[in-house]
């Protein structure tokens, strides 16, 4: 059956797979000391045209989030988030495991705005017994959140400028980076991006690589033995390279860019097909996520014919679904899917 | 430069990456629901012969160990464990990170035996003030050990029958698990070794795979919302098919037992040569890895031909140096290898 | 200067004073196991009319918090809270330390009814991807309230009957429970609210005492080991009897409720006095707290004379103010405070 | 029956219960905020001549050595300590239930030597693989030790050498602190002890207190939002006065250094006359402690007449039993154990 479930349905891209097959019978170093690690850390840094970045690689995102926060984080400290971020609700507590508050913030659209962070850290410090409480250590987003939605260069530069003011980083979680900055909608560079944060990082597994996500730090703020810190979480793989090799390939002949903005057009198509038939949007997404409002009636007869995710209870009688593309979807099953609803 | 350095020096057994290509476009579910994951499983549990097995996949050794026995152990208890594992040296803390404490018995040769974990139990629960103990919870043993060695099937008999009188479960960590079970010493089959343990895991990284380990559960003490735990420590893959699909493949047609085996019959070969030029053994290994104590002087000019690892000072003027073989280890290095000493 | 800033400004009750100075010379076992803790214990269950419930003694009310919670809860659970706890504000973490997360349900008043908890656990279990989300483990409520609220008998029996249907237990911070207990409008006894939930604490701190809350576990579930959990979290005094002779004494001739009903009686006073003078309650308060809404230039005009706490800001002009009495407020300090407002 | 069982028997020295009567009825703020803790703190400063230490009042000594190792390590460290250290033992895994492992060195006495943390030290940093190990985070001793023994001026002085080459602080155990200062063999005051030192703990529940311990950082490295981390902890007691009078009294008028040498003057008296009655000792203590070898049949008859401690076996037919004195040890109770024995 045609699947828009998600972005993580199938392997890699094909050129991944085929520079894991060309790499395979080299012997090289464990644990993130191989060649090709190295080379796919100095790719990263051209891109982002930042020599001084560090780059680490993780195996998925739930991992690099705890492992970030973890490590940024002294241990009174909690970290600012969107209320309506995965984070909060579908990572089994995987924060809190660490010791580390989540201070969520309510939003409408699960985006968070400097106007919101200040007031909190206002707030926070004008509290006469705010030595009682969580320290805000952290302001985390995701670009793009959850609901597909980016931020502007102009929404990133003043939340950096609050975080900058407070001497605490930014942390951009890019599960789905790419998405976003290959939106129509957008209007920043990867360069930009990298430079309005402390620190975020690049989604492989959703964005065509079989695992791996890129942690970057920007601006000279890796935590002091972070190995250390990658190896107590038990997340330091002895074949590195596996992640390596992925990232490599990914930014080489800009193949990342590639399957994003492949992914962004088919999810645009799907988007007018939808609106065009009079489906009722969420919200508006531009990047490969669309969210639709549907009656729980047609979506049990649309489940017959297609695989989507189911978001969350609407009202009584509609429901909220998700139709996602990623660098696998073929224009034809698009296609098929417009017909199909 | 010949490299006998470790046994994940290359990436993966080629009919594995065979696999991973065969079935990359298939869309198939996330986070260890997909088909491939659910035959792994059912390999597994075949293999051992034991149906009502439960069976997980995690990515690297720490990683399982971590998960595996916080996952058992009330918070109250810690693990007893040989004082020589690399779990109390060269993990960085990954289990105490957890909150529990190791409880590190001597051993001669890194070996527990039943005896020694009787009398630690027994002088335990004689202390007056064991309340204010902490709590042996498990033991944890590697088969074969990081030197090595393998435990016979009286001594794992044994071992496992301590356990079952004080109603503390045995760990088995198999991150070279095959390399035990095909050594030519060994006198226990992989169904024998599974019935006596309660938890082991059979490692995919140090046997031919990109990365993977397999946890198995033997008596139906899979712990509660085990998934829910997995996610909690950042380890549940959204691409579980990479891991499923390892596992699959090494367990179709005999392929772990044969790398494992092939690996120790290369291993037996450098042993040998070693011996007859003299070669000090550091103590009698028969799996895939041997140790042998060494002049410095001598080290230095052999690791200009050849790579291997240095594993402990012995005295003041040798040290104690390891040669690894692995699936890919082909008989002319070994060669090659025997003639370089 | 009079100040009703907070209950714990003053030291113990003279008679927990007498007490400890009458015993002081007897050779006492440690760690909790003297006479005195015994007969405390013995004491308790008798008041409660529950000889199998078990009784500990800790030293203050976050860290019973945190002990209870911490060892009732799996790892991979959290629990339910009103958003308007101190345990969310003002407890540094603490809860969040141990690795749980605070699942916090809005509230109007800081009251958890029993409709919004089955709705919370409903949607839980509804939703496909729980298993990737916090468990629920446990209800938790303060009686009463941070401002001075308490649940009736009905609310009680409802919340603990959800609790009973999911299999969780119902925890009550009773850091004021003498207060609540006490009040003219409370429809309970105290053997009936102890039949209401599984576990509590009776605050000793709040109520007269130096130190020491007392934790009681009323149905059979005191935690396993649950001495050697107190003592890794630190809590475990060396010399127990401190505690153990204070709620002795408080449990010995109705000291606890009477010192309980005094203040409430004095709060009652300070409340009809400041309604009568036009002051505008935040909410309606029957303990020994009162809260009311007062304009910033007036707070800052009273702040010279007398002393209390400032509790939020109500809007741009107002801020809401606390007075509290306890044990130790004697009449004539309420009537001085009504003339000076 | 007369009583030599352990330093903790009784309650409080009378001057300390009488200063808690009289300062009863002052109204005071809470938290460590009140004018007692405010005193105690300067007197304490004074006492070590050092105007810039800062010094915080905790309840216990478990949950002392929690919260000092927990705020000064970072994640990744552990503490090196003394195998035979209670820490190691009796503490029920407080430090591992923090995260930080301990590094446990193999002593005679249970005594650390600048010569051996220096080799622990070189060691660790020669290991190529170190990143991988749980970094060396700070030197803990107890002085005296678990075994009445005490460090010399010299031994001191060089431990604190090696921790400053090596950048990590040094951290003495001080729960039985004034036994050592007051023994008549130490060479050092309590100034030079404080020098030599960058944390340390004064016990107050072992040396004539209800409860109390009284943290003391030497060197301006009291770790940042300490209050808060205590907090988090569960550790901070909202009538913090309930300490900071106790230690207010215990150092005025030389309080807790009579205390002290009275307790060890009694000691002396006991270890004179075992001695002459041929007793064994385990190791020769100057302090408060007393340790003798007697045989088991003995011991069980000795039993019969008076309380002390059974400590270890010491072979088949042999155990080490303690005698306490403490500062509410009559001279006459001694001298009726001396014809006891």
């Amino acid at each position: 059956m045609l699947s828009f479930e998600n972005d993580y349905s199938e392997g890699a891209h094909p050129r991944i797979l085929q520079k894991l097959v060309e790499t395979n019978m080299h012997q090289e170093a464990g644990y993130g000391e191989d060649s090709f690690t190295a080379q796919a850390k100095a790719k990263i840094k051209t891109v982002i045209d930042n020599p001084s970045a560090s780059v680490h690689f993780l195996q998925g995102g739930t991992q690099t989030n705890q492992i970030v926060i973890d490590a940024l984080l002294e241990p009174y400290e909690g970290v600012i988030t969107p209320d309506k971020g995965h984070m909060n609700v579908h990572e089994a507590g995987a924060i809190e495991y660490t010791g580390h508050k989540l201070l969520s913030l309510p939003t409408v659209d699960g985006k968070l705005t400097a106007a919101e962070v200040r007031k909190y850290l206002e707030t926070f410090y004008d509290d006469d017994h705010h030595e009682f409480m969580v320290f805000p250590g952290m302001v985390y987003i995701s670009y793009p959140t959850e609901y597909g939605l980016i931020y502007s260069k102009k929404e990133l530069t003043e939340l950096h400028q609050v975080c900058k003011e407070y001497q605490i980083p930014l942390f951009i979680d890019g599960a789905r980076l790419g998405y976003g900055l290959m939106s129509s909608a957008s209007d920043i560079t990867f360069k930009e991006l990298a430079q309005l944060c402390d620190v975020f990082y690049i989604g492989g597994t959703k964005t065509g690589a079989l695992c791996g996500e890129a942690v970057v730090f920007t601006s000279d703020n890796e935590p002091k033995h972070f190995i250390t810190t990658i190896k107590q979480h038990g997340a330091l793989l002895a074949k590195g390279r596996l992640i390596g090799i992925q990232f490599l390939e990914l930014f080489s002949n800009n193949l990342y860019f590639e399957l994003s903005k492949h992914a962004d057009e088919m999810s645009q198509i799907v988007k007018k097909g939808f609106l065009e038939k009079g489906y009722r949007p969420y919200l508006n997404s531009d990047t490969n996520q669309q969210f639709f409002i549907v009656e729980d009636t047609k979506i049990k007869a649309l489940a017959q014919k297609v695989r989507f995710a189911r978001w969350l209870r609407y009202d009584d009688t509609h429901s909220v679904i998700r139709f996602s593309t990623c660098w696998a979807t073929p224009e034809k099953n698009v296609q098929e899917l417009l017909k199909l609803i």
